[in-house]
C-alpha cells in the first residue's frame, strides 16, 4: 500500500461504518468569542472506546485476509490504540495480544483486557516492549498493527477529517494534536481532498516538541525524556507519517501545559464534554493565540476523552 | 392558561426553536448492558446556559406582551433558571432582575451577571427572597417569571419530551429529575401526547423525598429542610405542578446519595458528557435497581450540566 489516496479512505470509511460512530461536530458561540473565529469540534471523544484510535485499528483488522486475521493481531501500547486494537479484534472474532509495561495503571490493564485482549506485560522499556511483541507474533503468527506507522492506520484516522469536511465544508483551516502522526497525516490527506485550499494544522505540547522540531529541521528528530499532561502525545513522528506531514501540513505550532489544562477546562465547562489532556492541544493553541485565525472557520478534532476523573489537573 | 395541551407545547417549541438547540439524544451500548435495557438520554447538559430550563425560561419571555416585556422580568433563583432567565431576557433585549441569596457562590452570581441579569442581593431566607422580589416587580413593574410553578414554563420544559419521543416513537418509558416539577410535569404532558400507553416515572433523592411523599399522600407535603448534592433538586411540588404529576405519572421513586454519584459518574466515564447531579437521578435508579425495567426502551431527560469542577464528589 502507497500513501492513502482519498479512494483509499473512502474504502476505509466504507469499511469501518458499520462498527464506529459517525461522531457529532459541535460549536459553542462561548468559544468563538474566546477565539474570534468559528470553530467546529468534530467529537472522537464520544467515539467507541472513547479515541479516534478505533477508526484505524477496525480499517486496520477489517483489511487483514481471512488468512492473516485467523491468527489474531498484536500490538505494544498502554493507551487508546491499545484498547481500540483490542475493540475491533472481537469485533471481527479474533485474538488480540497487547504487549504492555508493567507499571502501566492497573485501571488500563484491565480495561484493554475488558475489550477483550489477552494482556502481555513486560519491562517498562521500549526494548522489552519490542522483544515481547516480536515473541509473541512468532509464537502466534499475530499480525502487528502499529498504533501510528501504517497505511491503513493513517487511512482509519483519516475518516474523522474526511466525516468533519465533508459535513462543513467551507473550513478555512483543520487542526489536530500530533504525536506519532497518525491522525494529522491522515487529516491532512482527507482535507486537502474534499477542500482544495484549506490550510492543516498540527498542534503539540512545547514539552514534546519533536514534531515542531522535526517540521523544521526537515528529518525525524525523537524526542529522547517525553514528558506532559497530554500523554497522548508523547510518541515520536513515524518513517510514514514524517513525508506526509513535511509536504502538506501548513505548519505545527506548540502550547504550553498551562494552556491544555486551560483549554481542558473550557471544554469541559462550557461544552460539557470530558475530554483527555491531547484533545485539548489544539484549543490550547487558540486560546494563547500561538496562532492567528481570527475570521477563520476552524475544525479541530477532539481527539479522545479517557481521563482519570481521580487525577484531574486542577 | 390551562393545563398546557398538546397544541401548547407545539407553539412553545415553534417560539424557542429559533433560541435553543435541539439536543442530542445520545446511547452507550455499555449502560444499556448495566442496566439490560436499552437508555436513550435526551442531553440537555448539551443545551443553551447548560440546562433544559432555558426552554421554560424562553417561552415565557416570548410569550409576553410588548407591554408586559418592555417592563422586563425578575424572578428569585440562584441555579439554572436565574441563568436561564437572564439569558431569555438578553434574546428578547429587556432587562431581566434576579433575586438571590448573598450566601449564593460568588460564580454563580458572575455567571447569572454575565447573562446579562441585574442581581440583586439578599438575606438567604426564603421570606426575604420573595420581599426583595416583590419589591423589585413593584418598583419595575418587571413580571415575575416563576422557576416552575407556570404553565408557560411547564410547555417550556415539555419541549424536550417532545422531541425525545418524537425521535424516538416506541419508548416504553420516559424519566425525569423531579424537583419543583416543571420538568417532570411538562414530560409527562409531551410524552403521553405523542405515545399513547408510555409510562413517565421521576426520580429523586431519597434525602429530599417530598414528591415521593407528597404522590402517595395525595396532597402536597413540602420539603423542611432538603439537602442533597442533587442541589437543582431541593425545591418542593407546586400548586400547578403536582396536580398534573398526580394525575399522569405512573411512580415516583427515590435514590440515595451513594447510587446519584455512581450513576454520574458513569455518564461522565462511559458518556464523557459532564452531567450536574441532578441530571443523573434517573440513571441511578436503573443502576441500583430501585425500579424494574428490564428489556424496556427507557428515554432519560438529561437535565443539566452546571457543575462546579473544582468541588466533583469523588
Amino acid at each position: 500500500m502507497n500513501v492513502p489516496t482519498l479512494a483509499d479512505i473512502k474504502l476505509a470509511a466504507r469499511r469501518i461504518a458499520p462498527f464506529v460512530h459517525k461522531t457529532p461536530i459541535f460549536t459553542s458561540l462561548t468559544i468563538d468569542r474566546f477565539v474570534d473565529g468559528e470553530v467546529f469540534f468534530k467529537c472522537e471523544n464520544l467515539q467507541k472506546t472513547g479515541a479516534f484510535k478505533i477508526r484505524g485499528a477496525t480499517n486496520a483488522v477489517f483489511s487483514l485476509s481471512s488468512e492473516q486475521a485467523v491468527r489474531g493481531v498484536a500490538t505494544h501500547s498502554s493507551g487508546n490504540h491499545a484498547a481500540a486494537l483490542a475493540q475491533a479484534a472481537h469485533w471481527r472474532g479474533i485474538t488480540s495480544t497487547v504487549v504492555m509495561p508493567c507499571n502501566a495503571p492497573l485501571v488500563k490493564q484491565r480495561a484493554v483486557a475488558g475489550y477483550g485482549a489477552e494482556v502481555t506485560l513486560c519491562e517498562p522499556t521500549l526494548q522489552a516492549r519490542e522483544t515481547t511483541l516480536a515473541k509473541v507474533v512468532e509464537r502466534t503468527g499475530a499480525t502487528f498493527i502499529p498504533p501510528y506507522n501504517d497505511y491503513r492506520i493513517i487511512a482509519g484516522q483519516a475518516t474523522a477529517a474526511l466525516e468533519l469536511c465533508a459535513e462543513v465544508t467551507d473550513l478555512d483551516v483543520v487542526m489536530a494534536p500530533v504525536g506519532g502522526g497518525g491522525l494529522l497525516s491522515g487529516s491532512v490527506l482527507a482535507a486537502r481532498a474534499l477542500i482544495p485550499g484549506i490550510r492543516v494544522l498540527g498542534v503539540e505540547p512545547a514539552d514534546v516538541d519533536d514534531a515542531f522540531r522535526s517540521f523544521r529541521a526537515g528529518y525525524i528528530i525523537p524526542m529522547v525524556k517525553p514528558d506532559s499532561i497530554a500523554d497522548g502525545l508523547l510518541t515520536s513522528l513515524g518513517t510514514l507519517t514524517f513525508p506526509i506531514i513535511k509536504e502538506y501540513v501548513h505548519d505545527i505550532v506548540t502550547v504550553s501545559e498551562e494552556a491544555i489544562v486551560s483549554a481542558m477546562r473550557l471544554l469541559w465547562e462550557r461544552m460539557k464534554l470530558v475530554v483527555e489532556p491531547s484533545a485539548a492541544v489544539p484549543l490550547a493553541a487558540l486560546i494563547t493565540h500561538r496562532i492567528e485565525l481570527s475570521g477563520q472557520r476552524i475544525g479541530i478534532i477532539l481527539s479522545g476523552g479517557n481521563v482519570d476523573l481521580d487525577d484531574l489537573p486542577w
